[in-house]
């Protein structure tokens, strides 16, 4: 039996032709959340679609001081893959209607942050490392997302 | 307090140069396993370093019925990716010495499994869906991998 932090708000409606199943009634394995994300975004609807690693503003992945040897090297690594954690996202539809992305589908067959697991992946492109904080281009999440992982990205 | 199955065996010896921190004393989410991953090598040593989306053998995805329709529209994604907890892999490392792949490096500056959090991710080519099985090439893992996520993957 082991402490996991409550979820924050949890603020998505179900839209037409979407479908729920039950969550299982435990959980399989546990996150660390190893730090939090820093981006100009404070709200839904402001987020971009996707991340831009070219264009898109700098944002900052502060890093725990537990991991802050795990860094040792990352100034080297031009691409960077980022994994975060959709917190408000809910993660009980099978089948879903995005608003600005064609008709009804499987989660499976979208890349919505609403999921069964509600892991986000982005390959960021590195402005710098200082100290703690690790600088990216190529995020589209809200500022305060929990950091997941962090892993250099080949090709 | 939730219950989280116990992690398989770990079988990560420390290298000359590897160092490790402490855990956190709880988790901070929880995972559901959506199924399992079939592959050809059931020791490490087998498995390919990085996965071959081309070339590479056919794996098949096996899902769990409960997320059955989350697979609705799979069949038209020529590519995919997948995300696989690496169960066997230790989690306290942030200084790695790889074995075959230059000097000792911080974690974060690697795609070695150790890792806070033992997450996997490959870019795959669909092969076919039938049922529950969602065959693809480009997987490196072991036989019985859990399934963390099934994702369209875009360009």
């Amino acid at each position: 039996m082991l402490d996991i932090a409550p979820p924050g708000p949890i603020d998505d409606d179900i839209r037409p032709g979407e479908k729920t199943v039950a969550l299982p009634e435990g959980f399989d394995a546990g996150l660390y959340f190893i730090g939090r994300i820093r981006t100009p975004w404070t709200e839904r609807g402001s987020c971009p679609r996707r991340g831009d690693a070219e264009e898109g503003p700098v944002c900052t992945l502060e890093i725990d001081p537990r991991w802050a040897e795990a860094l040792v090297g990352v100034e080297e690594c031009p691409r960077l893959q980022v994994l975060y954690w959709m917190n408000r996202a809910r993660r009980d539809l099978v089948l879903q209607s995005p608003r600005h992305d064609g008709p009804t589908r499987g989660t499976f067959a979208l890349r919505s942050p609403v999921r069964p697991n509600p892991i986000a992946s982005s390959v960021v492109r590195l402005v710098g490392v200082d100290g703690l904080k690790v600088q990216v281009r190529g995020l589209d999440c809200l500022d305060g997302t929990p950091l997941v992982d962090l892993k250099v990205h080949h090709g």
